[in-house]
């Protein structure tokens, strides 16, 4: 499989503005995250469009493909291709033989399923509510768990390139225990930066056992179930979780942890 | 249609706490946003599945028919029933036999549409991103734009009930022109705070021409695409817009504004 991972795209565009103060305004240009449809195609049939910031978009692919489950492992993974229309991209995707006569079968009953973890779902029976528990240590003892997010809160910031451009884009950040990010990736949908980092993490070997999720969003349902499915052990927010976000959580075994700051943190018990 | 519009529903629930401050940690009880998945069933049929905190369920339901175009008109539902089942809601929508017609044309090509805006939907062609352009008057005079923006703007927060006890949630608020807030709608999802006031405008018989959407989130595609459909003048958000919330946006003649704030906003043009 031929990666291009370090793309040419920036993930904004330069728009016309009128900035108002008062009852006075400028004209300026302002720089605006992308949001472009991004179809996935899987071994030449459509599965699902997603909205996207297109960059990191192969990572994107096997990460989507990973924690969405329509593939175990990144070497089902065949091949992956980008291609640029005019108002939009497809990625075609090989996977394995077997993984698609498995994923036919999901789709008789799931047409449409997508990254959102839910919409697209056309009845309750459907929902993947049950997660299995995840094989993986804690990754803190009593006491260092708020000193390591104190530092994943202190440097997140410095990574969110397309955040300073543009004012309003999700990070995802992979952090080892101390907390020291190692990988940030950026989207307009929370969901897609955690399957553009997992993306990178699995295309790396990286063993996603022994670091933690920093996300700068909200944390819902969707981002713990695609983090249970990788056997992440932790999943730390800086703002708040919902309801099935903590209940998911805990049956999966993740440590769901929210509002992250530098001198503090909620942890879901 | 017998209404039930005043949910004895709270829309949140306590949960179980650790809070970390450096390495020590106490416990405690924090007031959590819910997130319940819920299922949309027209004249029998399963439609979609939507996490959606769950108040002002009819509402919901009767403003995402309508920006999903499902119906034309409020006048074409004819009844919704919630249930409430142990993890989750179920929603019967009963709708005039035309829309019925018309939807499972739909249904044969768009398995899975939901309220995204986009997840669910297969293939690229299947997209909307041509919206009519609205009919509705410019809602400000020149120089009458950020005097509005900065009323909404310090009004909202006191409506904002489900974000001071729960931390992380979006709202929806109906303004008229002068920027007083007349209506707040709360979710976990931005999408779905929309729908629940555009569920509550069309139940009114508010005139969806005479104000605009002020909403708490970032803008992005599926916003100014329901606000189209419901041929709403102007959206006007605290967060950043996407590209194609703009371009969608100017398409349809909405006017987007962003980043409002009490001393300022920028308009896309």
């Amino acid at each position: 499989m031929k990666l291009d991972l370090e793309s040419d795209k920036t993930g904004f565009q330069e728009r016309a503005v009128r900035r108002h103060r008062g009852s006075r305004a400028t004209s300026a240009t302002d720089s605006v995250i992308e949001e472009v449809p991004v179809a996935l195609v899987v071994n030449g049939i459509s599965h699902a469009v997603m909205m996207v910031t297109p960059r990191d978009l192969q990572p994107f692919a096997v990460g989507f493909l990973l924690t969405e489950g329509l593939v175990s492992k990144r070497s089902d993974v065949f091949d992956i291709e980008v291609r640029e229309h005019a108002r939009s991209f497809e990625i075609d995707i090989t996977i394995a033989a077997e993984n698609f006569v498995q994923l036919k079968q999901q789709r008789r009953s799931m047409a449409g399923r997508s990254g959102c973890g839910v919409c697209g779902v056309e009845s309750l029976e459907l929902l993947d509510l049950r997660p299995e528990r995840i094989q993986a240590a804690p990754l803190h003892a009593e006491g260092a768990l708020q000193p390591a997010i104190a530092i994943a809160a202190s440097e997140l910031g410095q990574h969110q390139e397309l955040m300073r451009a543009t004012g309003g884009v999700h990070a995802a950040a992979w952090c080892d225990a101390y907390g020291n990010v190692l990988r940030v990736c950026e989207d307009v949908g929370r969901h897609n930066a955690l399957d553009k980092l997992i993306g990178h993490l699995a295309l790396e070997g990286a063993d996603m056992g022994r670091g933690f999720v920093f996300m700068s969003s909200r944390a819902s349902y969707e981002l713990v179930r695609k983090a249970a499915r990788m056997h992440i052990p932790m999943l730390a927010t800086i703002s708040a979780p919902s309801t099935l976000a903590i209940d998911i959580a805990v049956e999966a075994g993740i440590k769901l942890v929210s509002f992250c700051r530098q001198d503090g943190c909620v942890e879901y018990t």
